[in-house]
């Protein structure tokens, strides 16, 4: 087995090295930059995948992408079982939907928002974008937090690879400066960086930068 | 068993009626619209789930959200093992890479046009989200074309619920007019609607609305 992340700065694919070390797998970081005036990343990334997003993960011969795809290829092919309830578990429900939600319905909200207040989408705040970025922000804490209020994790009393996925957007609250409010989402994400492979997986992509 | 999917006219629950078919289940269609001002789902919706967005799926007392998450859900409680590879296939990481693709990676490219085109983010065009968008569409159909003219199939030579999750994407091209140019995409979409539980689908959401 040889598994190697591509990795960009400042993106998703900070998730998929915690992911490793939940799962204790060898595994080599290959960092690339943005480009400097676009933010974009490099034309490098293109040579390694026609549709090249991060993160990449290479197994072998193979290049993934897609971060909910990696995650199951990974749990499935290389993580025995570990940090996925089994089809019969009354859990598994919800934890197909956060390893789903993740990458659907949590980040359109996120990215409109982040784009109408970058200026994409002409002077801040003042579109109908801008309104309706801010009406699904909206929607999408409350939900958060009225789950997290009641179970320790997305899936339920055990942690799952559904909160290494989800884990990242309940940081990119915190990030925006938006958590203030929200206790029960604070209670988390002090429990998930409480977790030694979390902590392993900052200090290795710090690392690799 | 009891299955009803909570339908939405004009959404991505269409393919939830066409996975359905595929797999020669029983179940029930209980459609929604939207409102005639906003043209958003109804207050309605928010009494079935609190983060309502068709489709949703209810399975006896379960309600299920998220389109991805709805889809691994059947196939894995009612689907025995058709429409998706095994693990040990080779046409599994593929697979993987499309069901997530549907909602992760195309749908960002193809809203975010849709918004600016519509106007929600001032003068259509003007923006650099605008120009984002059309950037986005560029790569994306590149994309999914030259992956269609090298297989019969998203994961290979035999159809799977991939195709359904991206089915659906390839004919958003075909409603925007754009897919002139993309004979792959031409050839898979006539394969895709020469499908008796296509068409079957199509008749059962028409006669729902």
């Amino acid at each position: 087995m040889s598994l190697t992340i591509i990795h960009l700065e400042n993106s998703r694919s900070d998730r998929l090295v915690w992911l490793l070390e939940e799962l204790g797998l060898d595994y080599e970081v290959e960092t690339h930059q943005r480009d400097p005036q676009t933010q974009r990343a490099g034309a490098e990334l293109k040579k390694l995948h026609p549709y090249a997003k991060a993160p990449m993960l290479r197994d072998g011969e193979r290049m993934l992408i897609e971060s909910g795809a990696i995650f199951e290829y990974v749990l499935g092919r290389h993580g025995k079982g570990a940090l996925c309830p089994d089809p019969s578990d009354e859990d598994w429900p919800d934890y197909l939907q956060w390893m789903h939600f993740a990458e659907g319905s949590a980040m359109l909200p996120i990215l409109l928002d982040h784009f109408q207040a970058a200026g994409l989408a002409g002077p801040p705040g003042e579109s109908m974008l801008a309104a309706m970025a801010k009406d699904g922000m909206s929607q999408l804490y409350g939900y958060v937090e009225s789950v997290l209020a009641e179970r320790t994790w997305f899936a339920g009393e055990r942690f799952t690879a559904a909160d290494v996925m989800m884990g990242w957007v309940v940081e990119v609250v915190e990030t925006r400066g938006e958590i203030e409010p929200y206790p029960a989402m604070q209670r988390y994400l002090a429990a998930m960086k409480a977790r030694p492979a979390y902590q392993r997986a900052r200090e290795r992509a710090a690392a690799s930068a």
